[in-house]
């Protein structure tokens, strides 16, 4: 599959606004995050004063560093989230015939739905990592950027949303309680921690 | 300048996470919003159910095609925010030696304020439309894209509050004072509409 990244914007546009059901609100969720976490990345490069301490321009580069890596995962996500639903739905066209085919197929759409619930959960995760990182930003970053911080912290809230909804969605038709309960726990958790952390970057934001 | 949806993706995240102040977060949130419009339009492409009442399709059918209007809108928003700014840019640069020069630059700034004004201000605009036609896609679209729906409605609440920070921040500078209370007003009314129609939207999705 052609990674998505790869494709000219507008294209990314036109396949996310077809009727076929990939790329949908995963892949869109997984690259709004991409953007937002692009925007913190300018700001990690733009510090506060030349007059800053030293160790400020330190942590500054070390969040961008950061930031640069969970951005390069965001945008394979895209993919991957993509991936998944049409691993998905092959497996609801797969024969069932017999009874071994109902079974096989069966386990495949089990095997899919899994993959479509990991996919967003780690979209979820990757968010909160940039929105922890977006508190050295707010801290540290210039002044003058004070609304692409904000803008940047706004597209990964959503995207958190969005991939926390996804993953939600996936969980309903799985079969196997030990994984949903699982992973239903780490949306919750990471969930609650991101938005404490946005709460958080946004209050420095204020008083930077 | 280069249309941003003419690049690829990883070129446009690639401007956005540059140290270079555009693109930024206006331009970031013409896209996001882009983007929310895409998901929508693509659920609009696909109808409830095929017994669906013929008045369901051609509501669908009409809120498909004035999102598709919006999202060109989106597209375009993205430049000519970033266009608005480097206009502010060269305006800060100019020559302020003598009286004229200073009066001639002061002009130049306010000038390009107002276009840096103005662009967000129709990119929350655009996302106030979208939202307003997020309800009848969220009413009559199919429920399988039900998290599609959602994740386009996030985006366009993150586009449009991005949007309405840049508008707040861009007037902050301005000495118009007709011109600033005219597009705060704007902001505030189209803000208190949006919401609004985000959450009737997000409450029939529930219902769907």
């Amino acid at each position: 599959m052609s990674k998505f990244v790869d494709q000219p914007l507008s294209a990314f546009l036109d396949a996310l606004a077809s009727a076929e059901p990939t790329p949908g609100g995963g892949t869109a969720a997984a690259i709004a995050g991409a953007m937002g976490v692009s925007l913190l990345m300018m700001v990690g490069g733009l510090s506060k004063s030349r007059a800053g301490a030293e160790t400020e321009r330190v942590d500054l580069a070390e969040a961008r560093a950061a930031l640069a890596s969970i951005r390069d995962r965001l945008a394979g996500l895209g993919d991957t989230d993509a991936e998944a639903f049409n691993q998905v739905m092959a497996a609801y066209r797969l024969p069932k015939s017999t009874d071994q085919e109902k079974s096989a197929r069966k386990d495949a759409i089990q095997q899919g739905l899994k993959a479509a619930s990991i996919a967003p959960l780690d979209t979820l995760r990757a968010a909160g990592e940039a929105l922890r990182l977006a508190r050295v930003v707010a801290q540290h970053g210039n002044r003058s950027a004070v609304s692409d911080v904000a803008v940047g912290i706004g597209l990964l809230e959503a995207a958190a949303k969005g991939a926390a909804a996804n993953v939600r969605i996936n969980l309903e038709s799985l079969l196997d309680e030990g994984f949903k309960a699982s992973a239903s726990a780490d949306v919750d958790a990471i969930d609650k921690q991101l938005r404490e952390d946005a709460a958080a970057a946004n209050a420095t934001l204020q008083g930077n």
